[in-house]
């Protein structure tokens, strides 16, 4: 946790709405951390139906094992959250820290182990010692309140300089629902999975897997389109709650993530991925540039987002932004090593809306000056037309600091 | 070019010999840099076989497109090198440049524009202003010295904080031959491509296709094995020359890369290429430790490859080197994030002689000072053994430190 709050962060947190059937509470168990929270319990008064997305990683922490193991049930009753040790690439360890954990849970949530969700973040390696929060789950479970979001989002937090919450509201079938949810980054963060840790509740009443349908879709433009430092976590956890709460307003559950009658809700729960995958990205470790990256013009969608991450991965395009240079030549050498079919001379380049190459070389009407007041904005847009097709694609990173060299380089210590 | 030098340059530099047949003079033409020279011309007395490899970017430079050409015919006898500019997405003048060296170089040299090899780095983007030097090519063909390639290492020198010459012998069939090589780094360095630039001539008398099957093999654990930045140039460009000067000590010319008596040769070249190469690493933008990043165990060769360079391109396992940090936990992410079949609780890995985690866990011997021994010396070896078959591959690369993000934000202005 840093004491300096990330330039890019939101200029305003949103009051957080209590969300019906869901109680929160947070204890300092000081797993790593010293003088703030580091344990999260979330308690669902009824079983809530849950989705997930998990990280891709071979080698998944523990706690990703065992919720993907749960997942198959579509219930939850309870979730554990820790921050400050991530569980991964703990063996036997690890497993015996989860069995630990859930069955505390379940004892203190009054359910099933199968019906607990778990999420670790932090160093990898290290033990876990679960006994350090296993005995105030009992505590926690009991003095959840609705109300406590901002309070959970901070609970979560390792390099992040900021909490990480999102609302919205969105009506099915004419009721009003709500969507809350919350994340953490900061660092370890690339596509192709889900995110570090973020968790997302709704008073709606959907099945399990129209919620799964819902989320597996929305993640990838979202979630799925972000990258700070390329590295995918062994831990990325993102987890979907339905309460059903909104049954009681006359709120007809619904069983198909298809049905029309989702259209406004999936709107709504696709912008609140988005503005926490953005806040992801805007917290990145030593991030002092928010940049999106779109390429239109690819072989396809696909081709486009290859193309995109291989723009945004680049440590030299990465500290070329954090410069304040435009250097689009690096956006050349990027397209180029994609991999990715492309066509020098077809190629086009925007730094927001100044176009600094054409047709295979530099614009005729380039203008240094022009270019230098868009880099020294905070959010920077960078586009590529590679000319070929109508593949499109949009992903978002930061610059790359000398701050994200010092943070890295003395993390685990 | 820096004022100080990589703490990891080679501490003597060998007394490159003169190389029969092979004949080289420098200029300042002011193409960028002030006070230094930044144009190279070698000159073959008599047509010299050459093998190449070059950069597998979709936009390419001006001069590999230019090289390609030229490297069906077999025939050198002429190379011009300038730095400060790569000649690259200059489109139609690009073409024109390459066009007017072209010609100015086969004047000088007698020869014709299909024999002449041209290379370019600096800057993508720019117009190169050919007319710059176009001129002088005349006196440097004329003033060639054999004995001048520590000056020609210089001459191309961009980012490069120190010239990289290396020198060999080896015999074929009796009749002793050298192999001298010139390199320059510093930045934009991956993998799956050549690398920069570099130049190697030996006055062996071998024929352009045996050449070629020698440089494409040697290429491989060498220069194809070494990544500073996972960003691959539109410039990359390694050529191999021979002047056959050799044939007149009675040296029978060789026609196939495998004929056996290239044994000694072959050894002798590629112990050369991965000495070129190494110096490139260890002249990273920014570098102050040098990692070898080994992978044991894999399911192939091939997968061990990618394994090794998820780990070695990774910003956290590099920021972790920087800060001298054994933090293998972010070793575990990048076999996990690889793509690679792995299983975790197979997974071992060392730093140095020192292993520190075993079967999927912390080592139970696990000694945070010895490590950290480790971690304080200039020379890091990280091995991964994944447990599951015998695949293997070494990979090179450095630290990322807060001087790259530095010589970076502002290398182009």
């Amino acid at each position: 946790m840093s004491t300096t709050v990330s330039p890019l962060a939101p200029k305003s947190v949103p009051d957080m709405p209590a969300l019906r059937g869901v109680r929160m509470a947070t204890a300092s168990a000081g797993i790593k951390y010293k003088g703030r929270t580091d344990v999260l319990m979330m308690v669902f008064d009824q079983p809530a139906a849950v989705a997930g997305v998990f990280t891709r990683s071979r080698c998944p922490s523990a706690p990703v094992d065992f919720c993907r193991q749960n997942l198959s049930g579509g219930v939850a009753r309870a979730v554990v959250v820790n921050s400050g040790n991530a569980n991964a690439f703990t063996g036997k360890k690890g497993r015996e820290a989860t069995a630990l954990t859930a069955k505390s849970a379940a004892a203190a949530a009054g359910c099933k182990e199968s019906e607990i969700f778990l999420a670790s973040t932090g160093v990898i390696g290290e033990p876990l010692d679960a006994t350090k929060f296993a005995g105030v789950l009992d505590t926690l479970a009991k003095d959840g309140r609705e109300d406590f979001w901002y309070e959970a989002a901070k609970a979560i937090m390792t390099t992040d300089t900021y909490p990480k919450v999102a609302t919205r509201t969105a009506e099915i079938a004419g009721v009003k629902v709500t969507i809350n949810g919350i994340a953490k980054g900061a660092g370890m963060i690339a596509p192709d999975m889900a995110t570090m840790l973020s968790f997302v509740a709704t008073d709606a009443d959907i099945a399990p897997a129209a919620l799964q349908g819902l989320l597996s879709a929305g993640v990838g433009p979202s979630f799925n389109s972000v990258t700070v430092d390329s590295d995918t976590s062994t831990s990325d956890t993102l987890l979907l709650f339905a309460t059903g709460a909104a049954a009681a307003d006359g709120q007809p559950k619904i069983e198909d993530a298809n049905d029309a009658r989702l259209e406004g809700f999936k709107a709504a729960l696709n912008d609140l991925l988005m503005n926490l995958a953005l806040q992801v990205v805007r917290d990145g470790e030593g991030a002092r540039k928010m940049v999106a990256v779109t390429v239109t013009g690819a072989e396809s969608d696909a081709a486009a987002k290859r193309i995109a991450l291989s723009i945004a991965n680049s440590p030299l395009v990465k500290t070329a932004v954090a410069g304040e240079d435009a250097n689009w030549g690096r956006v050349v050498m990027a397209v180029g090593k994609s991999g990715e079919m492309a066509d020098r001379d077809r190629l086009a380049i925007w730094f927001g809306d100044v176009r600094v190459a054409v047709d295979g070389e530099r614009d005729p009407d380039y203008s240094e000056a022009a270019t230098t007041a868009v880099m020294e904005q905070d959010d920077i847009a960078i586009r590529a037309d590679i000319g070929l097709g109508n593949g499109k694609a949009t992903v978002y990173t930061c610059d790359l600091t000398k701050e994200y060299v010092a943070i890295n380089g003395d993390y685990r210590s």
